[in-house]
This record gives structure tokens, sequence and C-alpha cells, in this order.
């Protein structure tokens, strides 16, 4: 395995500079009475946010040659996405959250009406993306990446999580029926965004297995790492509300392990993720520092 | 032309068991914590609605020799998209409506959060049912429904309409304006039903010009008419609240032509709609029968 230093750094200011030019090109106002639904869907998706799963799609489709442009676009379509349900969740009939990458939620900024349609519309723009001929000039392309996104949205994916996080507010689950929770809830998208990479550059289903499995593996470990920086970290670098899980009651991986075993169990997906890259060379050294950076990070 | 009649009875009967034999097929409970998200999917798209748009879908699908079995799997897609629409558009936070289809709202029955993502889910549903190879084995056709619906729900479509109604409250909008908001909030998914049965039929483009202006036409012949039943309705009848727009002052159809000009400029799109037909034999007339119930309907 490769000691690759010094990538992540560079390539985390790259996707994000990309990744706000992509939004703010695809995104113009439309100078009618739809302006305030465009403003808010531009607020929610630019200047802010770690764009982890755009760089899981450019860092997988880089190693099989696609060209960044395209992969960007992808990458803007997960993200559109993953935005949408950040603005959904923060609702007050949702998670109620005012602040979310340290400024006001779409809601408060707003308004709930204003939330709930720039989510919608978003929703909405991410296969509106994956559908242009610009994004891939083979139809089969579009249609697995369109296929595979919707899938991890909706009830077997994010939204089915995100429903079983209300009822865990007041059931109990053990660890088996938490780890499916977050597996829909946040590794369904993660694991899209790798898979995606790996579709647009015409990897088969087959060839994909590996790469799934790292996404899955570092899926876990970004929620175990989640669990414990909402324990411990600091609000203002996390810019947003920390310590509601605990205050709800809510079951977690770190209310069910505590917190040594959560932290070991965070490395030893890391590790596990970073093994089943072993086939691949230097060309996933991104992949491999991401994932030690999932465990790392302050925020 | 050919006077049809008595068609429409038995395929608005037909369409309306399909859908909801559609929908109860492909949206079984999961059996785990989701079961809560998808028995508000099921409350919500089962049992209730005209689906007058699978009817577009079908009606003109079966010009172009389509399979049933496709058309309705597409037209679910399509009430898919509109029954989310209709859920968030219920919301206390938009209409804040609390009878629809003469059963309480979904927020209503189950709460706001499950509305939201009832809502999300069918959103992402009906994009997973058009990328599914059943709905049809050629790729090109899947992702030029995907786009058709794509475009027609989002803030160049649906949304965007959406955005523009509820400026209506606050801004007094000319007619042109109102005419462009009723293009984009229920004209645009109107149309996407009649483009999407031509697509399913192989017709290309610059041969869907006139199905277009067909469905154009019945578009917003099908909001003058609603404004009228708000106006003049029975809420029994309707299975929902209305007079809504006048008690908030909103300028519509009705405010701007008056009842008299606008019940004939709904006459003489339904006309416009029906000449657009004319260059097809009996095989059009399901869709020159649902031109005149648009404009005759008392729900």
């Amino acid at each position: 395995m490769s000691q690759a230093t010094g990538l992540l750094k560079p390539a985390l200011n790259a996707i994000a500079e990309d990744i706000d030019h992509s939004f703010d090109l695809l995104l113009p106002l439309p100078g009618d009475p739809r302006n305030r639904l465009v403003e808010a869907m531009r607020y929610a998706t630019m200047g802010g946010g770690k764009r982890i799963r755009p760089l899981l799609v450019t860092a997988t489709a880089a190693m099989f040659g696609v060209s960044r442009e395209a992969a960007v676009r992808v990458g803007t379509a997960i993200e559109a996405i993953h935005v949408y349900s950040l603005i959904h969740d923060d609702l007050p009939c949702m998670d109620n959250d005012g602040t979310r990458h340290g400024k006001p939620t779409v809601h408060v900024a707003f308004d709930d009406a204003a939330a709930v349609l720039a989510g919608d519309a978003l929703h909405d723009f991410a296969f509106e993306l994956l559908s242009d001929p610009a994004t891939s000039g083979d139809p089969f392309v579009r249609i697995e990446l369109i296929r595979t996104l919707a899938m991890a949205s909706g009830m077997n994916g994010m939204c089915g999580g995100q429903m079983m996080d209300i009822v865990a507010e007041t059931e109990s689950f053990d660890l088996p029926t938490v780890t499916r929770l977050q597996q829909l809830k946040t590794g369904a998208l993660l694991a899209a965004s790798v898979e995606m990479g790996a579709i647009l550059g015409h990897v088969p289903i087959e060839g994909r297995t590996h790469l799934r499995g790292y996404a899955r593996d570092i899926g876990l470990a970004f929620q175990i790492a989640d669990d414990l920086l909402d324990l411990e970290g600091d609000e203002e670098t996390a810019g947003k509300a920390l310590r509601k899980d605990e205050a709800q009651g809510k079951q977690t991986f770190l209310s069910l392990l505590g917190p040594d075993r959560a932290r070991e169990q965070a490395r030893r997906l890391v590790e596990q993720a970073v093994d089943l890259l072993q086939s691949y060379g230097p060309e996933a050294d991104l992949l491999r520092e991401l994932a030690r950076f999932i465990v790392e990070r302050n925020h």
C-alpha cells in the first residue's frame, strides 16, 4: 500500500471551488417571479459543505480516466440530492435546525414554503442534470447513473433511513438496526458517489465490488465519526447545533458501543476500506487518504 | 372530426383501477421501521384522484400501439410526481389544506415530517420506475422519459409555477404572467403526460408538435375550469376546501377575465386542442373526449 500524503487538502479545495462554480453556472436567476426559488437553491448549494460526495465521484472517476468535467457534473447532481435532503431535514417539522455550514438554514433565511420548494426543485435538478447528454454521450451510462442515484435516495435508501431515524426517537433500536439505519440514511448516497464515478468510467458491475465495499465501510466510519463529533465537537467549528441525539435519547453507534469501542470500530472500518483498494495502485491514493480523513476530521 | 361518445367513462374507471393496482404492487410494506414511510406513500397514492395524467399517457400511448402495461408504468411515475406535489402543497407551511380527495391530507393522517418524507420518496420512486428496464427495453426511450419528466417537474416546470403561485399572493400579476404561472404549475406536467405517451410510442420530436399543442391548450382550459369550480363548485363533490384564491385576493384567469369570458376562453381552448388532433382518426377519440370533459366536469 502506498503512503500517500498531501493529496487530500488540494483535492478538497479544488472540488469545493468546482462545485460552487458548477451550481453558479447551472442555476442562473430566471429574472421572473421564480427568482426567489432559484435564490434559495443557490443559497443552499453554494459556499458551504465539505463536498465529500462530489470528491468521491471525481476521485473514483479519475482512476478510470474520466474527464473531470463529466465527473464534476455527476458530483453536482449528487450534491444537489444531499443539499435538498439537508434543507428538508432542517425544517421545523423535521429536525428544526437554524444553522447549517455556519449560516442560517434556508427556512430561516427565506421561509418554510421556499425551503420545501427549493428542496423539491434541487431534487429534480439532479435528475435533469444526469439525463443531459452533456453529462455523458452514452445513454446506457446516463440511465445507470440515474437508476443508481434514484435507488440510493428513495424509500430503499436515504428517505427510508430518515424515516428510521424519526422512528428511533421513540423506539429503541439494537446495533444491527442502527447499522441498517445509517447504511440507508448516509451510507447509500456515499456508496452511490463511488459507484457513479465507476459507472462514468465504464467499470462493469462485477468490477465495482471492492469499490462498493470501500464505500460501505467508509460510510459507516463516517457516521461513527459524526456521532463522536456530535458528542465531543465544537459547535462553532461544526457550523451547526450538536449533542441533539443524546438530548433525544436516540440510540446511536456511540450510545450502543461507548466512545472507546466506537472509535476503535471506526478505525477498523477505515483499515478494512483501505484494504479493499489493494488491487489498485497510486491512482487510488486519494480514496485512501479520504478514508483516513473521515475518522480524523474535526468537523 | 369523429363524434366520439362514451369512451371516457370506462377509460377513467379502468385507469383508476390500474393505477391503484400499480401503486399497490410497486409499494409493498418493507416490514421494518420504514413501514410508516411506505404507509404514508400508499395512503397518498391509492384510492383517490381523477388520474387525468395517467389517462393522458395511456390514451396517447395507445394511439401508437404501445402496450398498456408500459403506459400504466409511465402513468404511475407521473402520478407519483403529481401526488408528491399535492402532499407538499397541502403542508401547513404551504397551502395548509386538511382534506384531499375527501379524506384527511397526509400531514393530518400521519404528521408533517412523514408528509415531507413521503413526498420526497415518491419523487424518487418516479425516477426509479422510469429508469427500470421493465418500463422500456430501450435506454433511449427511458432517458427521454426521465428528462421530460424532470424538466416538467423542476424549477422550469411545476416547482417554478408553485413559487410563482406563492409570489402571486402578495404581487399583482397580469394575464400573461398568470398564463405563464399556470403553464408551469399544472400545464407542464399535463403536457409531459401526453409527450411521454408519444415517447413510449417512438414518435420523433417533430411528430409531437400537435400533441404538445393539444396538451398545452387543455392544460390552460383545465386551470380555467379549476378556477370556475373553485368559485362555483361544491366542497363535498370537490373533496377539498374551495374559494381560497378569492379569499387570498390572488389574481387568476377568473379574476382577470370574469366568469363569462373565462368560460368562453376555456371552450375556445378545448376546440383549439381538438382541432390540433385533426390529422388523427378514431384512435384520438379518447383524447378528444377528455378535452371536452375538462371543461364540463364538476370536480
